[in-house]
Order: C-alpha cells, then structure tokens, then sequence
C-alpha cells in the first residue's frame, strides 16, 4: 500500500484525492499497488469539503509522518511551499507538485535537494496535458527547436471571443470574471505572468536554461484593440498569447506576449478556454499537444498520472538532464530577440505622413511588409497598420520611440509580434 | 557506454544511428551516458547505406552478441522479427520495435516473454507522436472513455485533397504514389490495414483488450467519392479515416473507417499527411496529440526516446498493466457497435421512392435526422442522401440489404458512419 498526504485541499486536491479513491481500480492494475490518500493539510478546519480523508491544519505534521510515502503540494503561494517541500524531500518522501510558482524560483533548487528521490511536476504546466512527459521523455531525442505554448486558458476564451464574436475587450473581461475563467484582480492571467511561469519550466527541460521571471519579456493582453482584431481577420491572422522558446543561433529566445499567427497554422485552431503546446524538434519535425490547461478534475488528472509514475519505481532527472550540456544555450536577452512586427500609429491625416513614418522606419534599417490605412472615427486622424520583416527588438523600439516622437502621430503606437 | 544493435538499416535504421549519432551530446546529458550504435543487420550487404556503423547480414549475430545492450528491431513481417525479438529478449536484452504488425499479433506473448526486460514501442504507433507514452503514463489516472485517432498519413492525405481541392479518388492516389506517400500496392494504407494494426496496440493500453486485427470491423476509404465529399461540404463536416476505441457500456467498440466527422471539431483540422491522437479520459476530458505519423527521422525520434527511457532505468509494464484489470472490458462485436450514419442511394426518379426508402428504416427502428435529394447525371435517376440517428451497426446492415431489395434502389448503396 501507498500513502499519499495532500497539503491544499481545494478544488484540485480533492479532486486528486477522489481519482485516488474511486479509480483505484485502475490505478492499482497499472501500479500493481493500492494507492491510498491518507490526510489532506488546509487551512481553514472550518470550511466543509467534499473529501473522505483525515484534515490537519499543521503541513508540517504531513511531511514529517513516517507513514506518508508521497506528498502532493498544491498549497499555492512560493515560500512556504518552497519549506514544506523541501522538508518533505529531506525526509525521503517523494513529492508530487502543481505549483507553477513554486518551480518558476525553486526549481533548480529543489532538483538539487530531491537528487534521487523523485519528485514531479506534470500538473503544473498546460494543466491535463501531459506535455512534460512529452518533451523529457518521448522527444527527448530532439534538439529542441521552438516551443510555442497556448498556456493560459483566460487569455485564449477572451482573444477568442473578440476575435470570432466581435466583443470588445472589457466585455468579454467582465464575462470571462462571471464565468469563472478570470479572477476578480485578472492581472496574472491577463499580464502573461501565469503563462511565463510555465514557459520557465519548459525552457528548463527543453534546453537547461536557469531564468526566472524577471529575465524574460512578458507582456499581456491588454492592448488588444478592435482595430487589431480587424486587421487580423483582415489578414489571415489569429491573435494568441504565446510563450514562446526558441533556439537562435547560440542562444534561446525566451518571452510571453499576445501575437500575430497565421490563422491556419494548427496552434491557431485553438480556441476558447483549451490550451496547447506545439513542440519542433529537429529530428521530429512539428508535434502539438493539446488539452484543458485548468479545472479540477484536468490538473488532478497529471497529479495522479505523477503519482503512477513514482510508484511504478520510475524516476529520472526532475529537469530532464543527469548532467549539464557541454555547450548550455545562453538566454538571450530581450533587446537581442528579433521578429517580424505589427504596428499600429493614430497620424494626422495630411500629405506626407506616410512618408515621413516609412523613411523613420527606414533608418532603422526596418523594411516594410504590408501597409494599410484605415478610416478613423476622429475627423482628423487616420489609423496606420504596418507589418514589418525580421528585425531586432532593439530596433524596433527604438524605430518606435523615433515615430513617436514624430509632430504628426500620436504618442500611443501598439506593437504586436508577428509568429510564423 | 551503451551498445545499440539495429535489425533493419533502412530509412528508419539509419536516422536511428545517425540521431544517436549526431544528437550524442543532448543525449548524453539527458541520459548520464554514452550510447553508441554498434551494428546493424541487413537483408542486402550490397546495398549503400548513408550509415556508419558495422553491418551483417544476419540478425541472430546481433542479439546474440553479448556486447549489445539494446536491441531495436526494424525489420518488417511478423514472424521473423518475433523469432528475433523473443531471442534477444531470452538473451536479457533490452528492446524497442516500430513494428505495429508484429505488436498487432504478438504483444502480449511478447510482454510475457519480456517480464521486467524492457520492451518499448513508441514508434509503432503515430510515429513522431509520443502517443503510448501519453496512454501509459501521462493519462494513466484516468479510465479512458475514447480514442479516436488519424493514423494513416496516406488517407488523410488524399481525403485532405479530395475535400480541400475537389480531386478525384484515383487522381489523389495517383499523386500519393507519385509523391512516395502510397505504396504501388497501396491496399495495406487505403483498406484501414494499417490503422487497424495501430488502433489494437492503443485498446490494450487503454482497456488491456486482446484482440488481433481479423476481430474487429476495418473498412478503408476506397469507397468515398466526390458525392460524398459535397455532401459533407455543404452540412459543415470533414471525412476522415479514424481508428476508434470506445467505451459503451461494459463493452470496448473497436473498429476503422471513414466517417464523417463535424469540422470544427479539433480532430477534423488536421489536413494532409500529419497524424493524431484525441483521447479523452474520465477525469482529463478531452486531449489531442498531433505530429508527422511516419517519415525516417520522426519515427526515429520516438525509437530513439524509447532509447533514452531504457537507458535511464525506466521500465514499468509493457502494456501499462501490472496486474489485471477486475472487471476487464469485452471487446464488442461488429454487430453490437452503434453509430448514426450517412447513407447514399440511387434511386428511380418516380413519385412514391422516397417514402418506400424511408418506410424501410423505419420498419427497421432507424429514424431519419436529415434527408438531401440530389439530381444525378442519369435522366431518370436521382441520389437521396440520408442521415440517422443512432442505431445499431446490425439493424443498419439489415436495413440496406432490405433497402437494396427495392426495386426502385440501385443495389449499390454507400454507408459511412458519423462521429460526433
């Protein structure tokens, strides 16, 4: 018999302690064992759950009990799991954690206390999809080229909702708070933070790559304007928030950020609250996997499948290496990153303008893709929407502050990445 | 360091040594070691190889050679590369196979031979796809409700062509040919053959069925023309050949066919030769798996992964069972499979037919949910195209033959079954 202790008993670990009890039939035919959820830590002992186990208030009492084998941490927060976690570890149990957070800071760390003693983390990027398995085990013989993930199932309901439906931004924010898919302060869905989060850890599996969230580009969804939605529909585009790793040259291209896809790329055919993560490698060519990145019962299900894995005695690396490459990959930094751009400028409509923002962009040895301007509802002004070839980020923002400074456009230019 | 022995150098045998190879650092640090491809046995000694390693023309040479630590078999047929695989197993060696054929007979002989030798197959099924891995360890917490998978490159990508561009079947077989996705003889990919093989390795992971493949329904797609295609056109669907495996009470429905599938499902957007994978699971919901299903260098990612998982020390059951399932699932028969289905007929262009047809089905049970009559290029014929609701497999064979009893019936009528 197995015992498994479960410190956070919200939605997702009562679900894990339900999978545990009433697909124990299959679990113990696949582990040849039973697998037992013994006690669950919360915080509030008040609160009632729909959860047939002993409740401790003390996470403490959990990770040192000689009779608890796996410890599953799904408290949330960053410090304190990054404590009990530890302890457990240090105890000899084997650790089974969701906590994207937790592992965006402490991952390194934690590799190094776990060593031999397994610890996993399936639940904690793209939720039920197992996309960590996928790339520390079934394409593990690839050099990694790209990953581009659809991780952050609010930000796709609502760019969905704009682009197929046509409904503006603080509506379908409103509908996605009702619903349920964003929270009250949507700041860490919306601001890509939970996306980056997840993308760290993929960048660690996929190409050894020890950042954290500073050290990255991360930006949100909140620019999005009707205009770009148009001019997406327009052009063949989908609007995605990606997070996006990518070899380039001697180094790795790492950011979080809404983006122009074409629309009939596979990763485009995404929609609603579902995510996906589509992996290149040089070998293996095009792989996407896809499913729901949240819910309950969806995370519970990659907590398990973790816990299946310990128990049938397999380990393997936390991060996917047992020794570091001889040539590691360099970060690079945000300025070195290049792509193709959209632009957005608010100009005066007067002769010349045109002229006066394409000889800009010139300078900065930026070429012109595609051009088109648009009627705007004030008298005077018209909106202009460039799209760019590859350039350095550098230089598109400093073509971008150059613009800016220009007598006839308005300060506000938007940017979006451009991903083929 | 790691010895590999590879039976068969073809296309696939030689990516193999060559990503051992030329991805030895990745794969070093991934692994702790060194894996090198020692020997590969060949039919043809005569041929040139884009390989270096030492060959044989003798198989037995190779895992009877104590040197060898894995073993990968390539070879094709069923009974030879048995014979093999059993031999090296004996010899304590570890083994991964691409070979859907030989799995489709003899996986579970095979799994009893192995023990705790380990036995991979990722290759086999889906090629680049990390699809068993997926099944055995990524959705193992879950009892799964369905598969339903594109699994043969070929037929998705003329059914791509006939629904995308209008091409005609033997037009689009024809270029398959000419482009090296179909065989001379291409019945083995357009008869289901193929699929079938992959589908049975899939329904004993997910519900540990013994089945061979001349147990359960395989059809093919040589009967889909261009009707068919603006039918499903016009009422918004894709035809597609799907291996399904499907839950249904106690019983597990297992079968390959075309079918018409709605086209906004995710399943349904995936065009030309790429393969996947939906599978949804009681607690995950719905997941999908996407990548290139056969190719040199994709299939030798997955037979390289299976490598990499060996060498790390990673086993587990080979069909993802340590002990049976209590209340193992009955593979139901042909007959007892229920789906809704399309139905083409021509027909006499005189007063009274259709209700003769419809009466019919409704003497067999069956009730229509949509009806389209087409006027056919014979004067006095005309095309009715029905759909239904579901029923059984059975009462709908009946109800053809009766229908093409009719004396106003051609007897050749078309049924393809639809999945939603």
């Amino acid at each position: 018999m197995v015992r498994v202790g479960i410190l956070g008993v919200g939605t997702v670990g009562s679900s894990v302690a339900r999978i545990l009890q009433e697909n124990g039939d299959i679990l113990e035919a696949r582990t040849g064992k039973k697998i037992v959820p013994v006690v669950g830590a919360v915080r509030d002992m008040g609160r009632s759950r729909d959860v047939d186990i002993r409740l401790t208030d003390n996470p403490d009492e959990v990770v040192d009990d000689p009779e608890i084998d796996i410890v599953v941490e799904l408290m949330g927060g960053v410090e304190e799991p990054y404590r009990v976690v530890r302890k457990a570890l240090e105890n000899g149990k084997a650790v089974v954690t969701a906590n994207k957070a937790l592992l965006a800071y402490h991952r390194y760390e934690l590799q190094e206390i776990a060593g031999e003693t397994p610890l996993y983390y399936e639940a904690s990027v793209a939720g039920g999809i197992p996309i960590i398995g996928a790339l520390r085990n079934g394409l593990s013989a690839n050099h990694i080229e790209s990953i581009t993930g659809i991780m952050n199932g609010t930000c796709n309901y609502m760019l969905t909702r704009m682009i197929k439906d046509g409904v503006a931004y603080d509506d379908v924010l409103a509908e996605a708070q009702r619903l349920g898919y964003a929270e009250a302060d949507p700041t860490f869905d919306v601001g890509g933070y939970d996306a980056a989060h997840k993308l760290l850890i993929l960048g660690s599996i996929a190409y050894g790559i020890d950042a954290k969230p500073e050290d990255i580009i991360i930006e949100g969804i909140e620019e999005i304007t009707q205009t770009d939605v148009e001019f997406a529909r327009e052009f063949g585009y989908e609007i995605k928030l990606l997070g996006i790793a990518k070899k380039s040259g001697n180094g790795v291209e790492m950011r979080v950020h809404s983006a122009l896809i074409p629309a009939e790329s596979m990763i485009a055919k995404v929609d609603g609250v579902m995510n996906a993560v589509s992996v290149r490698g040089d070998r293996v060519g095009e792989t996407l996997f896809y499913g729901p990145g949240a819910g309950g019962d969806a995370t519970a299900s990659a907590v398990v499948a973790d816990i299946v894995e310990i128990v049938r005695g397999n380990s393997g690396p936390m991060l996917g290496y047992k020794k570091s490459l001889e040539s590691a990959s360099r970060l690079l930094s945000a300025e070195e990153v290049t792509s193709q751009y959209y632009l957005k400028l608010k100009v005066i409509d007067e002769p010349g303008v045109l002229a006066a923002v394409s000889s800009t962009l010139g300078e900065f040895g930026i070429s012109i893709e595609s051009m088109l301007q648009k009627p705007s509802v004030d008298a005077d002004r018209v909106k202009l929407l460039f799209t760019t070839h590859i350039c350095s980020e550098k230089r598109m923002k400093d073509a971008v502050e150059a613009i800016g400074r220009l007598d006839v456009v308005d300060e506000n230019i938007t940017m979006i990445r451009i991903e083929k």
